[in-house]
């Protein structure tokens, strides 16, 4: 019986806050003490109104073992065995509920260009240090992804990518998505980040999490409409300004961010590229920097670490490029599908072509990754779930056959709509 | 045989930039012929790289009549009778090109809080007394929207919008989708502006234009991929924020800012207020200001003013809204359809049903605006469009009844995807 191999591309990892105190550079740690302590307000402060209490104590509560997975490294491996994953990459800041194990001074998914560089820098180290050890033990299994301010100083940026890479994390660099107020990152002062990611494949990433908060009040569901925009932004900045031309072998990941935004986007972009009727008078610097369609660059150059994917987005795959698709269980976060993987790989993918399951929960991540399928399938064969775990039975491929070949329509010409060709 | 009433959603009017002089109060004068002089400077720069200048000198060579619709009244109907549309709501800025027809001092399509508040609203309320003039001719006919700055003084933006509806502007009002340095759309001080507009029925609109254009360097390609998220953004600030159950007739609209990322946005915050699996830890504040779904909101108090609608967009209409949907020509703007409408709605339309094809194409619009479609009856019957004319033969409802049916799968529970449900 086949078992699929199935590496999560978007996990977490973190230390509960105070222990990060002894992997920090000693001239820090007197601000860590002080910032641990206005973090513990703050957290109390932000709580009220805007975090579900009794989900919070429950979902402590339910899982206070387990989420111990986010700092141990045999609770961690139980875990992922029990949701059937083999492989992960994993970003930092392993408590999305109340922010208890999240790397030092918000060197982590919040990071942002507010926070004063030197600190983000040494927070970031502190994780990236302990997170060499943890995926120190299985390496095979863990892909750690490094955080790395790049704004601030570009050379500190570029040393700690190699030390990081050096330390054994080979998952690649956690980036602020919101460069703010420095340059944006279509600005070549970023060069030299990017040649050094390509030169040791470490692909680079932007998370979810950031956003324009100030302009929010007091109204999360804001936040919530418009974050997977600050969080991805960095996508067409890259394209757009040709940094995959002057680096055609760097890697881009968009982690959490969902996958079902990806189609238009490259539908739109390619369209202007192409000058269509609503561009006609878009002059030559639009494609000054460029010497292919925006999604070839994105076939080439970037891919979708879309967690918990939705049929929703499934069905948009052909458009988007199973290729490009990695899923994720985003363990231990509340949001991700972790300790009901089987059950929601199960609604997901039922009716899914066995050879883009594969790609899409495991493959894709090892290619981009470099993950050793072989040294990892063993503990798949134990471990993951077969076709059958899936619901997956008979053959789905017919049902698909028109959209698949349809591919992206504004290239073939193949309309697919209205969908119901009857 | 029966005709369509056509009603164009997003339509343009404005002066050649040097004859707004005498609409503008005297003691502005002497600012505008400086101002005058610098965008004559500032244009020959921007040309250089982002214009397309053999499309520009082709566009204005083919049109060079058509293009004095732009503020001549018998020439606009001439153009628009060709074009079949019966009725117009008209935005300023009738030269995309070349800037060449815009309100004064940068008050329409590109007004922002960086312009000095005194001067935006000189430049708006010439715009509308010379507007108001141009409707007094055929009133049935045209809906002219009011440009009108609501972010430095609030009580001089109510007088202005008293002021314009008394003097015959029926469209509604623009404002500025970007609300940078003042408070955002949310906030509470912008309640009298919403209050004025309900009272008099007034749509409030954006339209497409502004963008965070200082983050983007030469690249126009990354202005291009997320213009449309600048402009429709006062959309979720207005739903989230509770100023549809504080104002349940306001009327707001989204223009030129196409449709296709409606159906996603509204699936998206459907799920993030019922607390779906990705949100349940967020606290009480979610829904404080709320008592239905954000798609109710979206039904009840927003519409689309969708432009050059695309065959993909239209495919989402029973995701978005039949209702929600206006169709335009962006007379005469080259991004639009006009002078080949007839051409572009036979592409688009000639496989969608009678009746949605008479709600999208003008009798929405009849509503929203309060057109009176007996006084347009005969217009219609002699330039619009009939069925024939947009290939429209057979009975296209079978094609798309499971569509029809399933409506917003995330509410009717009925899954439309894959598509070829074979």
């Amino acid at each position: 019986m086949t078992k699929y191999l199935v590496i999560s591309a978007d996990c977490h990892a973190g230390l509960p806050n105070a222990e990060y105190r002894e992997w920090l550079d000693p001239e820090y740690r007197e601000q860590f003490d002080a910032a641990l302590a206005e973090r513990a307000r703050m957290a109390e402060l932000a709580s009220q109104g805007f975090l579900n209490q009794e989900f919070a104590d429950e979902w402590h509560a339910e899982n206070e073992e387990g989420l111990r997975g986010g700092w141990d490294a045999g609770r961690r491996d139980k875990e992922l065995d029990a949701d059937g994953v083999a492989g992960e990459v994993i970003f930092p800041d392993a408590d999305a509920v109340s922010s208890g194990a999240s790397a030092p001074f918000g060197a982590g998914l919040g990071a942002t260009g507010d926070i004063p560089p030197e600190l983000l820098m040494a927070g970031a180290r502190a994780h990236n240090r302990w997170l060499a050890e943890l995926c120190g033990a299985s390496p095979e299994r863990r892909a750690g992804v490094a955080i790395v301010p790049i704004l601030a100083d570009i050379d500190a940026a570029v040393a700690e990518i190699r030390r990081a890479r050096d330390s054994g994390l080979r998952g690649g660099i956690l980036i602020p998505p919101m460069w703010q107020p420095y340059e944006p990152y279509h600005h070549p002062r970023y060069d030299p980040v990017w040649a050094v990611c390509q030169e040791l494949s470490m692909p680079v990433h932007v998370h979810s999490g950031v956003a324009d908060k100030a302009s929010y009040g007091p109204h999360i569901g804001i936040y919530a409409a418009e974050v997977r925009f600050w969080s991805a932004r960095p996508l067409w900045f890259l394209i757009w300004s040709g940094v995959f031309e002057r680096f055609p072998r760097l890697q881009f990941g968009v982690a959490e961010c969902g996958a079902f935004w990806v189609n238009d986007l490259l539908w739109r972009m390619d369209l202007v590229y192409e000058r269509d009727h609503g561009s006609r008078k878009l002059g030559e610097q639009l494609t000054a920097n460029l010497t292919m369609r925006p999604s070839e660059y994105f076939d080439r150059n970037c891919f979708i670490g879309a967690s918990n994917t939705q049929r929703r987005e499934l069905a948009r795959r052909y458009e988007i490029g199973v290729a490009n698709l990695c899923w994720g269980n985003d363990f231990p976060h509340p949001e991700g599908t972790w300790p009901h993987t089987r059950e929601f790989l199960r609604d997901a993918f039922c009716d899914i072509p066995g050879d883009e399951t594969a790609a899409m929960l495991g493959l894709n991540a090892a290619e981009v990754y470099g993950f050793d399928t072989d040294a990892l399938a063993a503990l798949a064969a134990r471990i993951g779930p077969c076709p059958e775990d899936l619901g997956q039975s008979g053959d789905p491929t017919a049902k698909w056959a028109a959209l698949k070949q349809a591919g992206r329509p504004w290239l073939t010409g193949i309309e697919t709509l209205p969908p119901a060709l009857a």
